[in-house]
Parts: structure tokens; C-alpha cells; sequence
């Protein structure tokens, strides 16, 4: 087997990143070597690429970057007995240390030790990528390689919509990035009886109108509140999946609320937020879930079901394939917002 | 307004039942009079028909049967603000007290003080019926007059599946009579990803196709629990709806159930069931859910919404048509087995 | 009987209330009169009589204030079927709709059309107050009526504690008004294994101690957080219940929670509140629950079992008992904070 | 170190042990050593024992029997990391597989792959035992070492009593051997206001009066249904956990239970059991949960935290303290029915 790899290399402290020949990683007893097929780009690979507050507090270069991705095994560690040599995987990145208190209640999505593959350690925007066996995921053949480099995300939204009751409910999604885009598919799919997308960018918006949201509103031109009350006999959306991380998203989301309503938060604000708690939890009986990464390993079970089922068209979200050598031309395609999933091809497009 | 309607009654304790005339209903301040556009027969029915065992415990004739239906309010007592003459509505049948426990405590499905109308007092198989304001439920129009008319099953099947987790989780229904064939579509609209229909009866067997369960099993010609096994990767069904209320049925349901899994059941058997506990429910780590009746009126909302956004697809349950008068003729049909729901028309068939 | 009566009146739109002689109200067939024993003053009350914003915006005068209070049946309407003269009772003064959304799928205690017997219709200070019998709740007689006249926020407690996991759990509680410190005795008495009380204010502190909090933490002296986490091995508590309302007391609540714990909201605060989102609720996988008075019914029964049971000490919080024609100098007193609970007996103190 | 070590061993497949000099177990890098100093007695070591059907079907001997046990660290393999030399323990003796479809989405305690020390490897009734590291369990100081002996039937009783609503409930428990017992204190500690007992032999309703249930029962000689209908203002039990595994008791279980009550069972009947599922599950609308094990391990940080809150006194459930070489004759005290929990002392009594 080669020695060397290409791979997208954070190498220093700054913004951009470098195509660089590196060593294949060398892989422990426990541990498993994959050949990348298909890799997936995410905002944070754009907050460490522009070197941002969060990227340069978190991340120690060199890095190899990259969380989303599927591609066979080429090779496993003496001591792992779950996948061999040519199975199709992809693979949860947040390695839970197993130990703490979280871990041992089955909360290690929430894990205070988490090492992020990607983040803290190298990750998949390589040739090959190693991943500890205990968060392998063998992929289900009849799943496409481009759907299996989404499982990161698509098991965001997957949590996210199933953190409570969504059966005949309606739904509104705020923030129609990837992970919002997604949910209006897994929503429906699960049942909710009305999806209302909020999305002021209009890229966005009229790709939610094609992942079939029922209702398209564009927040900061039309009401969103008196539409959706219009629209639900005057109760509120049941459930509120905040996909934004923004203040005026955030605050439309516990507005439109039905009293007694959920919201499901995961967007991810970067500064502190104000609010009328009064009003939009407290007095409404509201439940907020905070929502991080996706259940170990439920929502990845789930999130199989659903793709095996062809519950789920998530191609409206693939908005461009590029070869893994144009990484930076994909950094600057996806910030002008005319992008919605990159795909990247470390070994060759085919 | 007319002073008489016709009416089928029960007229005494024994089998059969005849088509009369009779008084319309009076009706208090807060009552509604509702002039019945389509009607349903459930088993009860025949039940109440052939003058069985429990019919003949629980029935005082004479009795106009009937609790499943949807028409047109006619008149309002003095105190009913929610609905006006005209309005178009179906009912939940079980009139629970409201001052027990378990109407207090948000339990009212269950309230041992429970009036059945149908059952207890007259119901919809007659010109007019006579409802309580607080059992009427408007139906939206968007809903056609023959699936109006199946909101009380309907329910049953509707809460039968959501009284757990159903999204990306295989199930198993035993029995499809027409609430196993409605809780096959539900299951489905829901996110339900492999729906396996167990029912050895070959006509109803055919209607499971056309609810578009995923695999309809003869569990007395094939083997139910491998073909599932196979199906799940060894795991079993995570859901199992036991609407049989056979032993056979019974029995097969907790044997293809997951560890783990979730078995709710609303087959009511006639005898007491020989189960093996330990195996069944115990080092399975089972949850058995009890179903009677339908919330009130979560369920009912819930239902509603599914139907409005054209979820579910009921049309091949409904089978016959008949007028009112040939009720009897509809009982006999009933026997066949090659019939699910049968549809009455009280005031005609129009 | 006597056609008027004493109460407590607001009679205009400002600050201040009189003692006045008023007619005993009349009641209608489903309506309860009762002859209040003892009555208790909420900080609500203060809020009508000091005629603050929220007061102007919502009071219409003249009215009776008061919705804490136990006493005796004298009258029931005619159709009251439920309780009789004689009876010793207490009543849950949010009277719902009962036809709303809310009230139809069992969520009565958020209502959007409530109204609040003692805010929107006269209350309890008084000698006498009308109450429809859907909400009048019987007293066992084991109870004590000082006890009995604590129902309505002691609820408050019953139903934050136990809107989600609390046995073998961690709890702290942010603000020792009334409230809080009953949540203290459900939170012991319902199987919390630590209970950590945060309060700046020194006579509620103390109150604290006297319900056998197992910590009392001043926040504005001592470091909560490396308090708790120091006791809970690192892992901060399972359990937040919000009483303080202060943006100071929740922003240290969700700092104290451990990941994937609940926080239960009820203090409300009288303006927005900024909040880190991100680290307070969304990687933390946090749970946030607002509440809003009291379950109809579960609560009402709940916090009874926990009487009878005599698992609830409540002695501490009631500081002050006076005669209702002292009604300001308790408003007085109330201001000092050297106060918890004050009770009023509109019939004499005996 | 020593090489060889006292044990119970059962030599042979038929009834009977033997005390016997082996050799102390090696022990992997991710495995544990622990020099046991308190053993208890289960009726499983009964079974065992006697060599009944279920022992023929199951155990391979030789075989050292025990599962309940604490004790000191004496030894760990290279890659142990979270317990060392001299630390106090107990293990959760349900070796799950850690990749079956359970142990991935958070239900190990049901893993059908699950290995059993004591049972299908060796056990703890012996001067040494190993554990693997993700099976041990840290003890507390303040706990005893006598009760740390006893965290195996603690946690089932945990597990059994927090499977649903507890806090504010009524509760029957039927069968009052060891788990049973400990039921009693862990249902009073998390709230239970009301606790019934039944059990027909004396000695343990004597036992289960001291466990302070509110009510013993002697289900043959007394109408337990009438009793509890009674002090349960007619409505029956919130909560039954059904820890007899007779059929007698399992029905009187569901008879005894309310409308809309939870059952959970944790008492294996040896054989099928008639029920008359229509009205003890279905028309009752009852919630049956089937309870293998503890939680793996949230039920372990459960029973910890109430133990270290004092708030479980177990000390009449133990009834005999005797040395490990009198391991028959504690086979024949416990057959008498006279005994409840027999500790064993490996290592001497001190």
C-alpha cells in the first residue's frame, strides 16, 4: 500500500489551507483504515478555514480537516472483529472518551471529553482517514456514496426532528442551511402535517420548495407569525426546529410556538442572544431541547431506516461536486450562498 | 322538522335487529342533533347483531346501535357555543363523566364510568343522533363524507401507533381487520420503515397489499418470525400492533418483538391467554402498551391532520356501500370476511 | 344567609387597596359558594396592589383579589353534583375554556383564553367566593387548612419538581420566595439526593435551612458553580428548577446545569434576559421546561398524596398570620423580604 | 501473590457444590482483580445449586457461582485507566457485547449476547474475581461494605421502581423476597405515598413491615383487591411491580392495578401464565414495562446517589452473615423461607 496521501492540510495558525502530500495514517489494534470516496464540506470547515475566533481557540495545525465522508475499508487493527477489508462505511467523528458520567448513561453525544475527528484530530479530506472501530458505521449497500458522505449532517437533522413528537404535528424550520433543508425532508417523511420553512436568502429558499415544504416564508418580508396562526387555526406550529443560530431567527421561532409547543434548537448562535423567556417559554408551557451532534448510535440506525426506506430525496441539497484539489474554490463557493452540500472526491471523481 | 326518522333497532334481547320507525331524539341545552350523512359498521355491531355473550350482558333493548358515522348539525341546545346548524361533524361516541380520576387526570379514554352511544344509548344507525356538545367533532371539509364516517376506528388505529415511538422503526401488525389495514397506512404516513402484515385470511391478506404494507405474511403457512428476523438483521420488529385478539396472534407478536421492543395491543381476545411471560415480556425488556378506545381528543387532532394533508390513503378498506335498510344483508356480509368496512347511508345514499 | 359581605377590593385603577363591604356573590346552577377559612397572599397580589405595569395592563377594577385560599361550601347550583354544603375545599383559580386546542388535548394549565378568578374575576379575600364546580378541588380531611390554603403555589412546586426525572438526582433551586422553598420539601420528598438552594437574601436563606436544604449557597458570595461541581464529582446537577425570575439567578442556573440535564423555568422575569444559547442550552444538550400553574388535575392529586402521606413540611415558609382587615400591612411586611408565606382569615383567625 | 484460592465450585452438572482450592483467575490488559470481601446469596446460586432445569440448560461446569459481591482492586491490566490498587468495588456482572444492535442505541442491560459472571463464566463467590474494566463499579465510601454487596438486587429494584412514574403514586409490590424488600425502601425514598405489600409467608411480611411498607397484605387470607380499592378512594393502584413470578400474584397484580396504571415485572414465572388480557392490560389501558437487569448504568449512579443520601435503610433484608465454606448450609437456610439476604465473607468475616 502507499505510504503518502493527498490530503487538504490546515498548516498553520492563519486562514487557507494547502493540498499537500502527507503520510497515509498508521492505525492502532483497535482501529480501522478507510479509503475516502466520497467526503462532504461543512460550515465548520469554513469557520477554520476563514481561521475564525472559534477555529483559532480550538485548533492546533497541522490539521487535516474534514467530518463528512463514506469510503471502504482498506485495512483493520488485530483486534477488530465488526467491519473487514471492503466494507462501505462511514463513521460517527465525535470520539466519546466512554468513561465519564455521560458517557455511561448512554448520553455520549454529549460527552464533555469528545474529540472531534476533523477538529481535534485528523479527519477525512484525505486519501484515507482512520477511524477507531468503535465509531465505524457499516453503510447499508443500497444507500448511493453521495448520500453516505451526508451522514454527519443527516443525522443532525434526524435527532433534531425526532427529539419529540413529530407525528401529525406542524413543523416549522428556521434557517434553511443544510441541516434545515434535510429536516424538511426527515419531517416529513416522519409524519408532520405542515412544514413551514423560514428562509430569508432566496437560494435556500427555493431549494426548501423543492425538499416539498409546504409553506416557504421569506421572514424578513412577510409575517411569518400571522401566516403560520393563519395557516393552524390560529394554535402556532407544534414544533420549531431552530436551524438559524440567529437572533431574529430565534426569536421568530419562539413567536410562531403554539402554547405548549417544542423547539428543538440547534443552530448555534456565536454571541449571546436576548430574549423574553416570559413570553416564549415559560407562559406557553414551551420544552427546548438543546441539540448537539446525533445520538450514539440511534440516530444512525434511524437515519438508515429512512434512506433504506426511500423515505428521503436529499439531492436538491448536493448543489455541487468538486474534485478535492479545488477545496478552496468549494471555501469560496459556499460563501456566496449559492451552495448548499460540496462534495468532494479525494480519490477521483469516478 | 320531522318528528319520526327511521331507525335500525334492537328491539329485544335476542339475535337480529329491525328497521323501524321511531321518535327522533330530543335534545337538552347541551346537546347537538346531527342528521347522519354516512355510517360505518364495526364488529360490535355484530356483536350486539348475533346477541352474543357480552352483548347480552351489557345491552338494554330496545337500542338504535351505531357509533361510527359524520353528518350535518340540524339543532343546537340553548348552551352549545362551539357548533351551529349545518356544521359538518362525526363524534367521539364514548361519553366519559369528567369527574372521576381519570377524566381528571387527563385519562378520560379510560374512565370507568364511560356511556358508549351505539352501545349503552342510542346511536348513528338512524336518520338523527343525538350527541353531547362536548363528544362533537367538527370536521374539516377538506375530508371526504365516507372517511368522516371511519373517525372512530380510525382513531383507534391512529392511537394504536403513536402511543410509542413509530419514525424509522419497523412493525409488525397482527390482524388486519380494518383497524390493522388503517394502522398499516398510519404506520406508514408516520415514518414507519418496514410494515410487515401478519393475517392468514386471504381476502384481507389482499387489502394489506393495497395498504402497501411492505411483506403480508400467512403466519399459519410461513414463518413469521424468520422472515422478519431476516428482514431486521436478526433484530426483530421494534413495534408490534397486536390487533388479532387471537391467541395465535397474540403469541406470534411477542415472538417476532425485538428486545426491547414496544407491543401495543387493542385485539381484544374473548378467553383468557396462555403467555409465556418470562420469554415474551420479561428478559425481553418489553413494553406492553394497553389500548381502549382513543384519546380524547389528541387523537382526534392528530387524525384530522393526517387526513387533511393526504396521508393516508383509506379507500381500499372501504368495500360495500349499502343503504340503511339492508343492514341485515350488511351483517351477513360482515360474516364472509370478504368485506371490511361497510358503509351505511341513513338518508340516502347521495 | 347574609347578603353582604368583607373583602379586600381594589376599586380604581392605582395603587393601594380598601376593606369594604361588598355583596356576597350570586352563583349560577354549576357554580359553589364558599366561606373562606384562610387565605394566602401571593406576590401577584402585590403586584395588583402596588399597581405596577403589568397590573394597569391587565386588572379591570373594581376588583376582589385573591386566588390562594381553603374554606367551607355554603351553596352549590343546582346541577353541582360533585360536592355539598359543608365540604372543605380549595379550587384551582385558572378556570379554562375547556374548547380550546390546549384544553382539548389535556393542557388546560395553558389555556389561551384562562381566565384567573382573583386577577380577572374576584378572588378569595373575602368572606365569601364563587367558584364554577369544575374547579373546586375537595380537601382530605387529614389536611390542615393553613396547609389547605397553600395549594394553589405549593402546585407550582409539585408540578416544576416533577416535570421531569427528580429521584436520585441533583436539584438545585434558584430563589427561595415561597415557591422554591416548597420545591425544596417535594424536591427531598420525591427523592432528590442533593439539594442545593441558591439565595442571596438572608431571611429566605434561612428559610432554606429550615427545609433541610442539604446546601445553601449565597451566589452573590460564594462560587455556586465550583460549589456544585465540587459535590456532584465534576458533573454539575441533573436538575435546575428556575424560581428566581433575575437574569443574574438564570444565567447561573444554566451554568450550574450538567450536560444533558433539565431546567425547569417558572420565576418570570419582568424584562428580556441575554443568554449564551450556545453553552447554556445547545452543546449542552440541555432540557428547558417552562411552567406554567398546574397541571388540571395530576398536580392537584399529586401534591395531595404527598400531604396525606405527610412527606411535605411546609411549617417554615408560613411566617406571618394575620386578619384580612390587615391586608396592607401585610403588603408591608411582604416588602421587607423578611416574609414568606402570609396568611389571611377573613372569618376570624380562629 | 498468591496462586491458588478457596471457591465455591460446582464441580459437575448435578446438584451440589463444593469448596475447593483453584487457582486465582489470570487477568487480561483491559481486565480487573478484585479480592473479594462480601459476597451475597441469590436465588439464582439456588438454582444452581440444586442443578434444576433451567442450571442443566445453561451452566457449564466447572464453575465458580456468584454475581453479587464488592471488594479491593488487588490487581489491573495494562490498559485500565479508571480504577487502581486498593479501590473499592462491585461490578455489573452482565458482560454485554458492547455491538449488537441493544448495546449501540442504549440498551445493554438487554444485549442477547450478554454474558453473566457467576452464571456463564466465574463468578465472585471465591477469595478473587476477575472483572473486565467497563464492567466495574467504583463504590462510594460512605457506602458499607455489606450493602455494596448487595448493588446487584439493589439495582433491580431501582431499575424496577424508576421504570415509570413513582413520585406522588400509590404502589403495590407483590412478593416481598429481597428485591421485593428493597422495592419497599426505594419506592418510599422516590416519593411513593402509598406502599402495599403482599406476600403470603410471614417471614417476609414481617421483613416487609420493617421495610415500613404502609400495608401488608396476605394475599391468600385477606381481599388485597378490596383493601387497596379501599385506601385508594376506589381507584386502585398507580403502580404495581410484580416481583413474585407466581401466577397467583401476577394476576392479582393486574386486579389490583387502576385504569391507566403501569405494571413492571421483574419475578420470572417458570411456566406460561393464563391471563385474561382483555381486562388486565387492554381495557385497562395499562402499561406493562418487562425488567431484565439494571440499567448499564444509569441505574448504578441512581442506586448510589440514594444510598450516599442515606435514604435506603437495607439492613433488615439482611437476615445471615456467614463464611464462604458454609456456602451449603446457606443453600439449606435459604430454603426455609427464614432467611432473605445470606452474605458470605471470602476473605473472613471482618
Amino acid at each position: 500500500m502507499q505510504k503518502t496521501m493527498v490530503a487538504v492540510v490546515k498548516p498553520e495558525p492563519k486562514a487557507g489551507s494547502e493540498i499537500r502530500e502527507v503520510k497515509v495514517p498508521s492505525y492502532g489494534p483497535r482501529d480501522v483504515l478507510v479509503k475516502v470516496k466520497v467526503a462532504s464540506i461543512c460550515g465548520t470547515d469554513l469557520h477554520i478555514y476563514d481561521w475564525d475566533q472559534w477555529a483559532a481557540g480550538r485548533i492546533k495545525p497541522p490539521l487535516v480537516p474534514g467530518h463528512e465522508f463514506c469510503g471502504n475499508v482498506v485495512a483493520v487493527g488485530d483486534e477488530v472483529t465488526t467491519v473487514k477489508e471492503g466494507d462501505f462505511v462511514s463513521a460517527e467523528m465525535h470520539v466519546a472518551c466512554g468513561k465519564c458520567y455521560q458517557c455511561r448513561i448512554g448520553e455520549a453525544h454529549i460527552c464533555p471529553n469528545v474529540k472531534i475527528l476533523g477538529v481535534d484530530e485528523d479527519g477525512a479530506f484525505a486519501e484515507y482517514v482512520r477511524i477507531p472501530e468503535s465509531n465505524i458505521w457499516k453503510i447499508d449497500p443500497s444507500i448511493p456514496p453521495d448520500y453516505a458522505s451526508l451522514l454527519d449532517p443527516l443525522g443532525n437533522a434526524v435527532y433534531t426532528v425526532l427529539s419529540g413528537e413529530i407525528a401529525a404535528c406542524s413543523v416549522a424550520i428556521v434557517g434553511c442551511g443544510p441541516i434545515g433543508l434535510f429536516a424538511i425532508a426527515v419531517a416529513r417523511a416522519c409524519g408532520a402535517t405542515q412544514v413551514f420553512a423560514l428562509e430569508p436568502n432566496e437560494h435556500r429558499a427555493g431549494l426548501a420548495k423543492k425538499m416539498k415544504a409546504d409553506v416557504v416564508i421569506d421572514p424578513t418580508k412577510q409575517d411569518a407569525k400571522q401566516i403560520i396562526l393563519d395557516a393552524t387555526n390560529g394554535v402556532g406550529a407544534d414544533v420549531v426546529l431552530e436551524m438559524s443560530g440567529k437572533t431574529p431567527g430565534i426569536r421568530t421561532g419562539f413567536d410562531i410556538l403554539r402554547a405548549g409547543g417544542r423547539v428543538s434548537m440547534l443552530g448555534t448562535p456565536s454571541k449571546p442572544v436576548e430574549l423574553d423567556l416570559a413570553k416564549s417559554i415559560i407562559f406557553k408551557g414551551a420544552t427546548v431541547i438543546g441539540i448537539h451532534g446525533r445520538l450514539m448510535y440511534k440516530t444512525w440506525f434511524q437515519m438508515q431506516n429512512l434512506l433504506k426506506a426511500g423515505k428521503l430525496d436529499l439531492s436538491p441539497v448536493i448543489t455541487d461536486r468538486i474534485p478535492m484539489k479545488d477545496f478552496s474554490k468549494g471555501m469560496d463557493r459556499l460563501k456566496t450562498g449559492e451552495s448548499s452540500k460540496i462534495l468532494l472526491y479525494p480519490n477521483g471523481l469516478k
